[in-house]
């Protein structure tokens, strides 16, 4: 049997893997109204991320409480910093999913991303998923072997991100300065949602061994 | 007289308000190299953000063991989760400077930014240094009502962040789209900058009031 405190830093990790789903569902719908310029669907993420934002104040609120009446040591201490840090790493991602849907919704019903590119924008939004998974699996099992692969599939974003950019400077680049913009932003999204995702698993990491990886 | 204790939270104060000083200076530099097309100067602001990066994870570690230790309540528990906070948006206004700086170093020697907008980037370097100085007297002195003013220089932030596009976009753009990208990406980074300042802010606010201004 567990006692109310230990219940309580339990349902911290539970919360967290929950905002881990939510801002996962979020990039997906994103990166899907994005390539399907869906009106709705952009508008959706924009009206879930409140309940992101709940979720977080609820997190810090529970550790407020948390830190006040127990005064937890050790590696209790640790989760509890590393759930504040990880909570402000998943809200962000949150926002950077809204950032990708307002675009979607801006250039309604055109797409903001031309034939040619579309499969760069499904491989990224693939990896974040991928990523935000992977994070939200850590959080529950405290893998650190897991947690430090994360890095190498933001090499893989890393890379996309990259091709963007080859594709909008090549020569024979079609579209104009527009969409060049809006591609340079959502690939910023994609890239930063990535770091992110990274970010929560170095909080693993942390947690475990009390140190940050290298 | 103080306490040890109480010596130790002094200093965390003083920490920050030193990292607001780097990452000011860090915005500074970076705006100045990107207008003079300084190589120089923007390694120095790639280089310098090590000593931001070392004094927050400084921060970090006398907050562990601050909370290890003397287990703080009340404020003084604020003040150790708020100086946490407010230590994760300094290091990354450190790290968009550096992005700035190195746009500069990409395109050098030419100028990243073309001469007819070269003023308005002038006022986002000088906007952004006001938020961080305003930022880091509240830091220091608490002051609730300063605090709330930074609000509103950031949206003189966001109206030159609009106005950046507005040109990019005009029909009469003769600059292509390489010099496009690297507004849209500069801009980015400028109002991040002017966001995390804000975050600042609004972290003394809570620290003092012990709610979120809404």
């Amino acid at each position: 049997m567990r006692d109310a405190y230990h219940e309580e830093l339990d349902s911290l990790t539970d919360k967290l893997v929950e905002m881990t789903r939510l801002v996962r569902s979020a990039i997906s719908r994103a990166t899907t109204a994005l390539l399907d310029s869906d009106l709705q669907l952009s508008e959706s993420v924009i009206s879930r991320d409140e309940a992101v934002n709940a979720l977080f104040s609820d997190i810090e609120t529970t550790i407020m409480e948390l830190m006040a009446r127990q005064q937890p040591v050790a590696v209790d201490l640790r989760m509890v910093i590393t759930a504040l840090r990880m909570g402000t790493d998943l809200e962000r991602m949150g926002d950077l999913a809204v950032h990708v849907a307002k675009v979607a919704r801006l250039r309604h019903p055109d797409s903001a991303i031309p034939p040619e590119m579309r499969s760069t924008i499904v491989e990224m939004g693939q990896i974040a998923e991928n990523l935000v998974t992977k994070a939200g699996s850590c959080v529950t099992t405290r893998d650190v072997d897991s947690a430090l692969e994360l890095q190498q599939d933001d090499d893989a974003m890393d890379k996309l991100h990259r091709r963007l950019f080859r594709n909008i400077l090549s020569k024979d680049w079609p579209h104009g300065v527009e969409p060049a913009i809006d591609i340079t932003l959502i690939g910023r999204y994609y890239e930063r949602y990535a770091d992110h995702a990274v970010r929560v698993a170095e909080a693993v990491v942390y947690l475990v061994t009390g140190s940050r990886p290298g």
